[in-house]
Formats: C-alpha cells, structure tokens, sequence
C-alpha cells in the first residue's frame, strides 16, 4: 500500500498529520490531505515532500469516490454522521477505512462485507474513544491470561485544564467539542453495581458525582456517562459485576453545572426568539418563578438553586457573566447554544495554556484466592493552545494505526474497534515512545 | 353537500358518531363511518338509516383516495402525523376536511391552495384545542368590542375525574391518552407575565405550580402548558401582558408526580433491556445513587427525593406498586412506558366511574380606565366510562361544526382554527343547549 487519503484537516488533525508525514517520509508512502479548506490542509502539509493537499467538498459523492479511488486506505476526521457514506464507498472500491468516531450499528452491519472484500475497517482508535480500549484491554488480557477473574472495572476521563494554566474559577477551559461538554449527559446514564443495573436521570447525575483520587493530583469528581454497559461485551467481561465509566472533571465543577442545568441552561429542546436582544441578566429572570418575588435577580436565582447567594457556585455563575447586562450574541437560539457561545469565550485557552487529559482504569480482580486492585493512570500536558494533549491523544493512535496498516502489519479484517493484542500491542508501544505512558500502581 | 366521511371510529369518535347520525336524519344526508376495525364501526352506526360502516386500512393512498372522492366533507379522527397526507388528498380531489388536532405548519402552508378552491379545512376543533379557543374568543371579542383593553389572560384545562369516583389517593384517572399524561411537560414551558418572558424547565414544572380556585370546587393546582406564547398571535393579543395556559390537577398531585420525575420513571429515552424481568422494586432499587446506602428500598427512595418516608408523596408511590416485588410486564421498555402501562391499570376508570372535565378562563382589563376581572369556568361530568364528559367536549364540538358545514352555514375557506365569530357563536350556542356552559364571574 502506498497511497493515503486523509479526508479532513481541522485542528483534530493537526498531530495526526505531523506524525503521518514523518513516517511517509521514512517509509516511502504518499499521503494526500482532503479538505474544503485548502489553505488550511496547505498549511498542515507545510510543504513537505510526501503529502500533498487538495481542495475537497466531502458531501460531493462523485468528487468524493473520485479521489478516494486512487488511493488505498481513507483516514476520515469527518464528522460521524458522514460515515456511513464514506464506508459504502470504501467497500464499493475496495479501500480500507480509519476513524476515531463511535462505530454506528449501520457502519458494523458493513462487517460482512469489508470482510469479504479483505478490508480493514478500524473505528474508535483515538484518545476516548481509543486509548481507554486499547489500555484497558491490555490489561484485561493480562490479568485473564495470568488466571484472574475481574469483578470490577471503573473507568474515568477528562479533557481538563493543566493547572499551571488554571486561572478561572470553574477550573476547567475547553479542548474539546464545546458542544459536547454542554449537552453532555442529557437523558438518563447507566451502569452496573454488583451485579444490579444502576440509573442516574440527567437531573441527578451532577449531583450524585464520585471522588476519585487521581496519584500525584489529588482529588477529582467524576460524574456518569451515559454508555457503561456497552463495555461489557465489547472488552469481553460477561460476569463482571461492577462496571462504571465516568468523566473527569475539577473539585467543585459538578455543582456549579448542576446549578446550571437546574437553571434551564442547557436545555437544547426550544429556540428563545431574538434572544440577540436580550442581556443575560434578562435570560435569568426569565427562568425565575413567582415564588422568588423579591431581591436582585442573582439573589432569587440563588434562592431557585438552593444556594447561598455568595457561595462557591453563585460565585462561578457570577464570573460567567449570567448576571451581566451584556447583549446575548446569538440570534433565536436555544438556551443551550446561548449557554454555549458564552463558555467558548470564557473557558478558551489562551495561545499558551497547556491543557491537560487524565485517564484512569480501576480493575478489581481475585487471584489465587486473594482479592486485588490494580489502577493505571495516565496524565499528560499539552505544549500550548495548538499542540494540545486532547489533539496529540486523539491524533497518534490514529497516525500509528495506519502506519502499522500501511505496512501491512494489520491482519484483522472487517469492522472493528481496537481490542485485540494484533492492534493495541505495537500501537501502545510506540505511544510510550511519546510519552503516553500510564502509571500502575498495585494493591 | 350530502355526502360526510368520518375517518376513524374509536373511543373518542362515539359522541361525534351519535350527534351526526341524528342530524343526518333530520336534514337528510348521508354518513360513511370508516375504520380498519369494521366490527367496531359497525357497533357505532347501530344500523341507523342514515350511515354506514366500511373498512378502510388509511394508510394505503389509493384506498381512501377512492373513499374520500365519494363525499364532500371528511372529518378525520385519524392521528396527527396522518393529516397533511390527508389535507393533501382533499385538496387534490377538492373536499373539506375537519379534525380536533393541531394544525400542522405544513397543513397551514395549504392554506392558499384550500382558499383557492373554496375549501374548508377546520382543523383544533374538540375540546383542548377546540373549546378552548372558541370560548375564549367569544370573550375577547366581547370585551374588546366593549372598548376594554385586555392585560391578562390565564386559561387551564384538566381532564380529570369526578369527585363521586375519586377514590384513590392520586385523586386522578385517565379519560385521555395515557402517553400524554406521562410524557407532559418535558423540555420547558414558556409563558409571558407583566410583558417579560418566562421559562420553566421540567424539572421544576411539577414544583413550580399554581393554586387556582374554581367555584364551587375548591383549589387546585395548575402547572404550566409549553405553548402559551403561541395564543398570543391565534388570539389576536399582540400587546397582552400576561399569558398563562396550564393544566388542572388534584390538589397533592404536582408534588406526587414531581417525585416520579426526580426519580427518573418519566425518561422516554432509553429501553431497559429485559425489563420484563425485574420488578417494580428492582427498577427503583437501579434508579437509587450510592449515596443512599441503608434502608428499604422505599426509605432510600424517600431520601433520594427528599421526602419523608410515610408523608403523602410516599404513599401515594407505594399505592402504585412501585415498591412491590411484582413483575413488570412489558418487555424492554423505557421508564416512561413501564410508569404508563402501571398507570393505565391503577388510574383506570371503573365502568360506572364518572370523568369530569374542567376549563377556567381568567381575563383581565381595563375598560372606562378601570380594572376588571372576569372568570369563566365550565366544569362537565361524564356519565360512565364509555359516555365520558371527554369524550363528549372532544366529539360534540366537531359534530356541531361539521352539521353547519354540511347545511353550507360555513364561509370561511382555508386552513383554520375556531376564532371566527361566524363559527364559534353557533358552534357554542349549540352546545350549551347539550349542557357545555361557562360560567361567568365578574369582579
């Protein structure tokens, strides 16, 4: 195999291409980088000898299998919903297929097919999705193979802020899809609990958040997401009888977003007309009932939250602007997309902060008759507010993955998300190279 | 016109059925009574010389193409999402068309085309909507002729039961769709008080209601309808400024109903897989958080939702079942649809149980520069559970309306709803002589 198709070149793609045109460079494979925006996928390529960028409008089904015939494996940073597509195409002209998106039922029913046909189909393969598979299996695998038996699996990660650039009161700055942390949780979140499946309903689940102590950093909260149970046939752990996997965020957060969302915040259900002419303080006092008939509008919002009107939360809200008589900029948006726009502004990453992921694996297991516990951490930094720790996590499993494939190294066909030893094996040796290295610790 | 097709002949159709088959007699049309249950149209025509029964699969185009173009009018109790099929059918073969459903904005958009042909399309003319809005017009074009300038508008409905059958402790059975009821509220109501806008989210909906006296019944609680904003237009109450529409409920209903929201049995977002396996007090034991660790499932629950374990609340969650070892009995269903189906056997209405229905208009104005207050209430009981008030406000209304348009009393062509004088003054007048009459109170 020799030639690559990345289709995409946003900020995603940023480490994945740096690490994907070293090793062209090295192993002689040429690499094209697709996107609509051609001065961006120019930039990306930086001139080096084996990439070249192109101008492509994915949504263009002719132009699309046009470019995506002359070459051998589709990396594609697209967004989910065009996957489907672009699998069709692949099986229809025989190419293999790479993505970090959440693998649909549609795109597994494809499994037969890509089979048949020899090819490779590999999803989830960046940072979560991806590397919490790949480590966890790893482990699983190992604590199977010496003979133990896991009764319990927890598993937490954030896209958070380093602290050393850590300076708001929510202590939390976004280097991920804005959208996502806003709408996150919405609906209700499952797991088991020996052995008893678990239910948190969306107005519960930033209340009823964990403590997890993360080495070397302290305390953390972790509330619920909403897919555990998916886990335990995918990782293999049919009897397990605890199984949790949550997301990370600073002491503090949950009930500052738990006010929010008690608020009507993140409600995405209705648009608020011209809301471009109102203040935020005016959204606020929209929100309040009659029963908080006098004070400030801060004060009545505190007393609808429950909360001290000077405590720790009022104080985050505060800080966000929510009582401030500036205008809303967005035009008939829902308070969620309000909400939005107001936090891409205020948990932006300054040019030089360093943002921050953590992920931990919790495995409790017998052995030989003797209960254990093993925790395996990962904590790693980014460089600045372009060359993030989320866009290097998500990006290099990627990057090693189709190198390994464009090598031939990958022997397993059909539609896939990375479990087996055949994929996570070489690539999570080749990211401890690159300091993505978790620390274990025993007891 | 001579010949009317009624489309649909189930539960809510009875009282429609037997008004329109004596007003067939006597001004000497002709009914067709359609259903894909033909026994059951059969059974309502009760061989009365003026009707007859036939089957019709409606969703099969050609099929009711063929019915539709043999009449001149077509009321349809068929459900909503089937009516712009339908309004389309009838502007193609030129027939009028009735229904109790909100309109559609897509069956607005056929308004040119209707008027164009002369066509009537009535459409939200039953009880909520359709009562509502002709009750409610009457009024404003009274005070507003009058010279009175209104400020307040505040409406409630409530399908609710009798007091000579209420005897359980929710005080509530079901005369209407189940689904309705468990599903009410959720994304978040918008309503207008002293010209501001207001919003409440569902999770505090069942908390934040009103307390509303209704002569000659006591208080009752009313909670917020999402809508409200949208009378302001339908109602010509450009510059009103307070706008309130909500739903009446026993007194100690809210609080019990909030209580089943905060624990999660309303979310319609997720199946849980074998549900027809657990009981009801698994499901509550899944929906209880860590932090309620002792105790009966019963008294964890109590805490979780802040509730003394023996008040009211609880009672009335332990008189469901909610925390009995009984077996569910529907298969992977959501926590909304295992709530409805026990709902459906606990609030059922006995056969001789009485429903009784409830509709309160409050307006506020100004008129010779003084304020004034007038209140119109209906309150109507049922006979038994097959003649229900409900059924009779939903059909009565209908029946009425379709009588005038068969006798060519109706001029207003295009896609509408009831605020026209030359409809809801007959329509109305008619009624009160069946025992639907408000009455007034000014102060």
């Amino acid at each position: 195999m020799n030639n690559l198709l990345i289709i995409g070149a946003g900020r995603s793609a940023t480490a994945l291409i740096n690490y994907i045109l070293d090793a062209a460079r090295e192993h002689n494979f040429f690499v094209t980088i697709a996107d609509a925006n051609l001065e961006m996928a120019q930039k990306k390529v930086a001139g080096r000898p084996n990439g070249r960028a192109i101008w492509l409008d994915a949504s263009k089904t002719n132009d699309r299998r046009d470019i995506i015939q002359r070459h051998d494996v589709v990396v594609s940073l697209l967004p989910p919903q065009m996957h489907l597509e672009l699998a069709q195409d692949c099986i229809a002209l025989g190419k293999h297929m790479v993505t970090a998106s959440y693998v649909s039922k549609q795109v597994l029913r494809l499994g037969d097919d890509a089979r048949q046909r020899a090819l490779v189909f590999m999803n989830e393969i960046g940072l979560d999705p991806g590397i919490d598979h790949m480590s966890a299996m790893q482990r699983i695998h190992q604590i199977k193979a010496a003979g133990g038996k896991i009764t319990a699996f927890y598993s937490y990660t954030g896209g958070l802020v380093a602290p050393e650039s850590d300076d708001n009161p929510w202590h939390y700055k976004f280097s991920w899809n804005p959208r996502n942390v806003v709408l996150a949780g919405q609906g209700t979140a499952q797991y088991l609990e020996d052995s008893k499946l678990k239910y948190i309903p969306y107005r519960r689940l930033f209340k009823q958040y964990r403590l997890v102590d993360i080495p070397g950093m302290g305390k953390w909260e972790v509330y619920a997401n909403r897919d555990s149970l998916l886990y335990r046939e995918a990782y293999g752990l049919g009897d397990i009888k605890t199984l949790f996997r949550g997301t990370i965020r600073h002491r503090g957060f949950c009930d500052a977003w738990n006010a929010l969302v008690r608020i009507g915040l993140t409600d995405a259900t209705f648009p608020i007309v011209d809301s471009d002419k109102l203040t935020y303080h005016d959204l606020m006092e929209a929100f309040l009932g009659n029963s908080e008939h006098t004070g400030s509008v801060k004060d009545r919002v505190a007393k609808m939250v429950e909360l001290p009107p000077d405590g720790e939360v009022m104080q985050k809200l505060e800080w966000l602007g929510l009582f401030s008589k500036k205008r809303i900029k967005v035009q008939n948006a829902t308070p969620s997309l309000i909400l939005e726009n107001l936090l891409l502004e205020k948990w932006a990453l300054k040019p030089n902060d360093r943002d921050m992921v953590i992920m931990q694996h919790v495995f409790e297991y017998e052995l030989n008759r003797r209960k254990r516990k093993l925790t395996s951490t990962l904590v790693m930094k980014g460089e600045n507010s372009e060359d993030t720790a989320m866009s290097r996590l998500v990006g290099l499993p990627l990057g090693v993955f189709v190198k390994l494939l464009m090598l031939g190294r990958i022997s397993t066909t059909g539609v896939n998300i990375p479990t087996m030893p055949e994929v996570y094996e070489p690539v999570m040796k080749e990211l401890e190279t690159m300091g993505v290295r978790f620390i274990e610790q025993e007891d």
